[in-house]
């Protein structure tokens, strides 16, 4: 298999050039040829390259730069209207404003964007997912107009990088693969799992620079606190409802 | 980019072959290099490669014949039960326990599975996805012991390809794509893009095997139907509470 998936990193400075028209449509391509259930295709992918949309995009992304700085921001979205205006027009019912068809759709939106991420890495491209579209939905739904049935789930920068920075670590494979059955794991288990990363120096550094005394508390205290992940949570369930998917 | 992104297709039938040990190790490796929400990799994946552990897998999907005849059977796992248990170790309060914490993890989860599957893929290996995991999650959490924090929320099948079928068709690009704002759909627009669908071989013979009208119908009476969804959507959801994430 191709090495950058191994070798691969996010990245969130892009250099000027553009991207190819062309070229995006062939990554877009691939994407759509990934797995969607029965072949309903319920995902749609708005693409922004117009500087004034990312300009009015940025703030729901807690204006992260690569907003404004990528060429491309991609914005993967869980879509049942396109396939429901068909269904209507074809004298079929859908029930589809439910929590199952909505993560039925977002699945397959999911899905096309690993994908699309793939493609454009393996073509020398860069890309960075931006984990505030969850949070600010409603106001990504305003800016790019998405209609009842449409919930955005994924939103990807893309470019050309810039400067390639240190791959980050990752867990010892069996954190993250159990096989037969999950094994729970057990202190001595979770501190060898833990022990290099917990090492590390930007650990270190993340731990006294937020004044806290483990890399977890940086985590629970600082980055993806409570309050916040219920405050975005019910944000986001409103939205969910708001969007024609019921719960 | 590695060309299987455009002749891929799900592949159903499995010649008898192993999957070698070290082949599936590079390849769920690969997966791990896939984006991950603040680099917490909440997921997991659950390999059964076990006879015993497939059949009884096997009704929790159907009993599609894929679950037991391919080599290896993967369960992706929206997973934040390592995580807590590694913030409780270190003095570090976790506050994930809600919908929003869930869909990160289920991001995080499908996003390593799609790399996974691109991966296997470009090895020469086939794939299929399984929907049935979300529809009955309840009995995938009680086969494969999955504790409280941990959701299955994608299964693939894995094997080398007994058969290669034809390329499903898809819609074409300008259905999924949108530049800059969402376009809404026009009779006409939905027509165009439906056209070769409906005029495929294939979706004559569904219409008439189902003694249906049109295609669309197929879907809203026959496959995906409005109760049937109801039905998993309640019981989902609350597999999502059981496992402790509040709505």
């Amino acid at each position: 298999m191709n090495d950058t998936f191994f070798t691969r990193r996010s990245i969130r400075k892009y250099a000027g050039k553009e991207v190819d028209n062309g070229l995006l449509e062939r990554i877009l391509t691939a994407g759509t040829r990934s797995s969607t259930t029965g072949n309903m295709q319920v995902y749609s992918i708005i693409v922004t390259r117009d500087q004034e949309m990312k300009r009015r995009l940025a703030p729901a992304h807690f204006n992260q730069p690569m907003v404004t700085e990528a060429p491309v921001v991609l914005t993967f979205c869980a879509d049942f209207n396109r396939f429901n205006t068909w269904c209507r027009q074809r004298e079929a019912e859908p029930g589809y404003d439910n929590f199952l068809s909505f993560m039925t759709a977002a699945i397959d939106a999911l899905l096309v964007a690993q994908t699309v991420c793939n493609a454009a890495e393996e073509e020398g491209l860069g890309i960075c997912y931006l984990g505030t579209v969850t949070y600010n939905a409603d106001q990504i739904i305003d800016i790019l107009e998405l209609p009842k049935g449409v919930v955005p789930v994924a939103t990807v920068t893309l470019g050309w990088p810039a400067s390639v920075p240190e791959q980050p670590d990752r867990l010892p494979l069996e954190a993250v693969v159990h096989h037969e059955r999950y094994h729970d794991f057990s202190p001595e288990l979770i501190d060898d799992l833990y022990a290099a990363k917990e090492a590390r120096d930007d650990s270190r550094q993340f731990i006294a620079e937020n004044n806290k005394q483990t890399l977890a508390q940086v985590f629970t205290d600082v980055r993806y606190k409570k309050e916040d992940n219920e405050f975005f949570s019910s944000r986001f369930l409103k939205v969910i409802k708001n969007q024609g998917f019921s719960l």
